[in-house]
């Protein structure tokens, strides 16, 4: 095969040094800090935090892992096999005005031996009060962005995030959804490495692009005490999906991952309010609504 | 059988009323909020809650519930059977002071059918500054309360809890441990449904002295802003510990349980920090550094 692991690694590489120095212009003041690691099994990280004065608190991390299939990966994988090898990038943004929403976008590449391949990730966004209009934009970039490998794609990836970024316990949605893709194989439909790659690097370099248009459209936005309030409130939400729900976070730190990288992506404060209703009419309970329905954004009209 | 369901429940809520009966006599200005709820299936709860001046938000839970044994219930509890009523008292206080520990409480009471049951419960604390002799003073009380109905009991469920209350993914403690029982039974050396029954209400009766000296210790003592801070990343590790590995709360939330009735545990507010670590010799090191150990607090000695 013409891509190996050491070129998909190299993009990932260049990929969060790029969007590190994109969101380092983005904030104007915070600079990200490095803690490189590595794991006995081979292979490490570079871990990247900004807290900055835009960006309350952002994780960018990169990682090239590799080392023996436990028994429990195995479970997961529903593949036996000796050696894994996963790549990837994940990014996790907090912003400090409560207008601009929460961001997190993840590609990576997963390898067993050296016979078994695939790519996942996507990006979802999580506003703390939801505007119809910047949703249906997001939705309408990342439809692009899909329609170039596959006018099937968007689809099926944007069903998969709405599934995915769910929170049972709730039975609300963690934000307006996005894509969410995983497996992604020369199986699939038959496309080679090279375009599904190509996919992936895509989703990855549409992250600034669609990030900065958020957040320029609302990072100088006035905001009030009780807005902020709203968006710690919000905040717990998001701590209980990563921590109940979502599969990488609960691998991470069932299986003995670096405990620090993975819990990045928490915020630097968040609450929790018994039993809370916000005001009816009010954003907030606008926001809570949108949250409880499925909204297919990419034809929303007000 | 002399002692029936009925009796059992009419117990816990008594529990439930004087302990909090107590607890705003110690806040002095808080009262408690009461939600009654009730289950589809049968039985319900009352969720009460306090937001005090001592007390920042603590809930005092009591429920008794039936339904049908689901496929997961019955793989939880190793056990076929038709139906399960479960009763019990649940507590969990985050103090507004810094030097008053986190304390939490449970008993509980658990029927399969007519001809399985068993009792669980526990006391432990969450100190968010270690005071050693604290520590060993809690545990001594709960030795003492152990030792009434079986000799073996505080050993046992010591260790029981320093095992349960433990964040794998950080390798720590939650606190300074205390005692944790389940599937207390008839089986269990030959005791009697009485006997356990009194052990488990001498438990929740132990609750208020036992919280009480600790609270009238510290309740006035001063504390900056770096204290405070420390209080809410110490939070943050219990929002960790209950969301990624408490059984009860997982399973609550994978089964359906009340959200908000869960969730009562979490703090008003917690704080995340990346890869942070105490300055050396600091209260903040010499807690973190108790919680990384085992300590045997019964014997401990400056």
């Amino acid at each position: 095969m013409g891509l190996d692991r050491d070129q998909i690694v190299e993009h990932f590489k260049t990929l969060q040094d790029t969007i590190c120095s994109s969101l380092e212009r983005l904030d104007q003041r915070g600079r990200f800090h490095e803690d490189s690691w590595s794991m006995e099994t081979g292979g490490g990280g570079r871990t990247r935090l900004i807290e900055g004065q835009h960006i309350e608190k952002g994780g960018v991390n990169f990682s090239a892992v590799q080392g023996p299939i436990s028994q429990r990966l195995s479970q997961i994988l529903g593949k036996v096999g000796e050696q894994f090898f996963a790549t990837g990038v994940s990014i996790v943004l907090h912003p400090t005005n409560p207008w601009v929403p929460i961001i997190h976008m993840n590609v990576r590449f997963f390898e067993v031996d050296d016979d078994t391949w695939w790519f996942g990730g996507g990006i979802d966004l999580t506003p703390h009060y939801v505007n119809t209009a910047e949703a249906r934009e997001f939705h309408r970039a990342l439809q692009v962005v899909c329609n170039r490998v596959d006018v099937g794609y968007y689809k099926r990836f944007s069903e998969d995030a709405d599934q995915y970024f769910f929170l049972k316990h709730r039975e609300e949605r963690r934000g307006i959804g996005g894509i969410f893709f995983d497996r992604l194989s020369t199986g699939y439909e038959g496309k080679s490495k090279e375009a599904l790659f190509d996919f992936v690097m895509d989703v990855g370099n549409s992250f600034i692009p669609l990030y900065s248009t958020l957040f320029h459209a609302n990072y100088l936005r006035a905001f009030d005490a009780k807005e902020k309030e709203w968006q710690l409130y919000r905040r717990g939400r998001y701590v209980e999906f990563n921590l109940v729900w979502d599969r990488g976070t609960r691998f991470g730190l069932e299986t003995g991952g670096r405990t620090e990288s993975i819990l990045m992506s928490l915020p630097s404060v968040a609450s929790w309010r018994y039993d809370f209703t916000p005001i009816g009419g009010s954003l907030e309970a606008q926001t809570q609504s949108y949250l409880k329905q499925k909204v297919d954004w990419l034809s929303f009209t007000n």
